[in-house]
């Protein structure tokens, strides 16, 4: 039998959350990495996986898929080994979670990525940082995190919608708040510190999902303290003296 | 036994797809009306309803549900009247239609709402028209159009993902597309035109959902009226004489 593909670039929030979900349900899948940085999800040969051009997506057989909330909703009906609790059969449970993942798109998703590509990503992509976009992104990203800190999680369990054990919108969103590593330590505390149940709830989702949740995340961790060592290196440069001998013009 | 409750304004197009849908279905319902123009969604009442303050949203017996999304694929699957077409139960089959409607939020959605708040509603609501942001909707909103006349709609049926009959995700987007009803209608052509299977796949919906579609797209339609009737009339003034009485001041 042909194993579950997935097509992914773990720099991505959304192919982390898939990539975590096959680990932990014990999905047999293979693998496979489009580039993002070197812009592979733009082939021809991947528009034909997927012709929006984006990560993550699946091949199942001959059945192709993308969009990682479709995904994730599809795996766990389609794997028998997946645990009721990701996407509960009930109906008006399953459709409480889908309103948490219909929501995410344009409110937390929207403003957390809006908010790291224009404060930190831009230029690897050969883009300009825009802090007006950036103040418009972390308006809509501290807004998305109030709505999760005092409705979302305001049940019972520690996760979403008063759940004790994780559904895919718990993996979907910690994946996508998990993002904001890469942020300068300043706009990051600043923007998550105030919500106390939200950083509760990573650690909750990072621990129901271990040891595959850290294992997964190891690429932002690395790219984290590339990202900090950077800022260091520009923070010494602005401010003070450097034993580095530096051309002078370039300064 | 409490009558399904469905809060909505009719210029929303989420709204119009889940009154259509419950009407085209036969669910019995009662309507009540939310007015945005009045920002009735704002108040504490409706907030009780739906924290997020928006339209549409639904109060079935003790469950509340928002996200249009959410409570398509909820009432489709709760009422059994409906027919099979709208969200069949086949795991691929409706894996594709979620992909669909999740990708509608941060594209065509995304697209087409910021190029018509920022061409022509925003003033209604107290704010500037701005033209960056309209020029940046309107490219995404082409785009979108493109994948759907050349991705979404390019099976044998005349609905999408070659659906001989309509999906929830065909009533979704249809609705959504309609809402350029109130553009100037050198704008509409422009963008629309082009795509002459979308414009095939509006009427085929519109039939599919007859007459419901229409009546509950009246206030769309009255709306196009008076803005080609506001636009009619600044033309005049600019381009022409008038026999009407003006203050010169204010020319």
């Amino acid at each position: 039998m042909m194993r579950l593909k997935v097509y992914a670039d773990r720099m991505s929030q959304p192919s982390r959350a898939v990539l975590i979900f096959c680990k932990v349900n014990g999905i047999a899948f293979e693998e496979i990495k489009v580039d993002i940085s070197k812009r592979q999800q733009l082939s021809p040969e991947y528009a034909e996986i997927n012709p929006m051009q984006k990560v993550p997506s699946i091949v199942d057989g001959r059945f192709k898929l993308f969009e990682s909330h479709a995904i994730l909703s599809y795996l766990a009906s389609a794997f028998p080994g997946v645990a009721h609790h990701w996407f509960p059969t009930d109906l008006s449970r399953r459709a409480k979670i889908n309103s948490v993942l219909d929501w995410h798109h344009s409110n937390l998703r929207h403003g957390a990525v809006t908010f790291v590509v224009n404060t930190v990503l831009a230029p690897g992509v050969g883009l300009p940082l825009n802090s007006q976009l950036a103040t418009e992104g972390e308006k809509l990203l501290s807004s998305s995190l109030s709505k999760l800190e005092n409705f979302w999680l305001k049940g019972d369990g520690q996760f979403l919608l008063g759940g004790f054990k994780p559904s895919i919108a718990d993996l979907s969103l910690v994946c996508e708040i998990m993002q904001l590593e890469v942020l300068d330590e300043k706009d990051r505390e600043r923007i998550l510190v105030p919500y106390k149940k939200v950083l509760q709830w990573i650690e909750d989702t990072r621990y129901a999902t271990r040891p595959h949740f850290d294992e997964v995340h190891n690429i932002l961790y690395k790219a984290k303290r590339k990202f900090q060592e950077k800022r260091s290196k520009q923070t010494n440069n602005e401010t003070g003296p450097t034993d580095k001998i530096t051309l002078p013009s370039k300064i």
